[in-house]
């Protein structure tokens, strides 16, 4: 079983939920009316924190998983908590100033590229070696 | 086997499918031209419900399947059942007016935070008591 | 085990990867700033590229793994082969022109739906003759 890479899935959910609640959050207090999503650099600025993490996803989850599954659950789940603590850094400081997104997104783009290769790495193995 | 979770999960895959047809629907008939994502009222009130879904999608799938492998396959299926009838809802407000989304949008949050904290409590509890 | 389909996810998220990529690239070479996504239309068909993927994404992948669990693991890697050359021959079109993104949108929206549908059918029939 997985236990420790489903609860490291969870909370990465729970920190993207917080990142939607963000933009609800900024669309009333900056004035910005569905449907629109641009008018304002504050409400912007929290709307691309959650779309950058919304496009990293689907390569974070799957990566994630597969790293588990053929190299181990609690490797992968350190390293997706490493992603965890570099997506709550680009949340905080892209809320500051756009210049200031570059060392959390570095950090779990790091984690996200280490689960990615390394399953690849394990898949090939396994085909090769099976 | 996990046959009710994956039916829901393909079911709302067609739901999600239809909304990405709507906002190609929308392009031809409101003139809006590719790459362009702006313009019209009506072209941005069907693009944020296919968007707002897809915001949602990766919240909904991952807790749906925890949900079922952690605690019980159909009870995950019917909650699932409910979160396509809140999306539906929300397709069919939001294209009416950006006020009419709330309800829509309420019934899948409700839902998606249910399979959610319950993976998170059902993960959590096997960790401790393992 | 799945390890064709394994690799095929692991290479659609390679390609995926590229095309964000291709986003910053564009993002630096037509001065288009962060937060902002619209102002430049070299820029725009760029991340519209990545955008429609990421789309796409949730209905491709949840397809590709229930086919390979319901159908086979070696068709669905086949089949998830023709999608990401789909998404290969969108990416170049797309950044030719928009109008020359047709082509590959139909490739991988054909493979998709193949996945997609082979999934229902095959779950419906273990639902019913289970």
């Amino acid at each position: 079983m997985y236990h420790s890479t489903a609860l490291v899935t969870v909370l990465a959910l729970i920190l993207y939920f917080y990142m939607g609640l963000r933009v609800a959050q900024a669309r009333a207090r900056f004035g910005v009316k569905a449907p629109a999503t641009t008018g304002n650099a504050d409400f912007e600025r929290a709307f691309r924190v959650q779309m950058n993490t919304l496009e990293w996803l689907p390569i974070f989850l799957p990566a994630l998983w597969l790293f588990a599954i053929y190299i181990s659950d609690w490797i992968a789940a350190l390293i997706g908590l490493v992603w965890i603590v570099g997506r709550a850094m680009y949340m905080v400081g892209y809320a500051k100033a756009a210049e200031k997104r570059g060392h959390g997104f570095g950090v779990q783009a790091l984690a996200a590229s280490v689960l990615l290769v390394g399953a690849l790495i394990a898949i090939l193995w396994r085909l090769l070696h099976g």
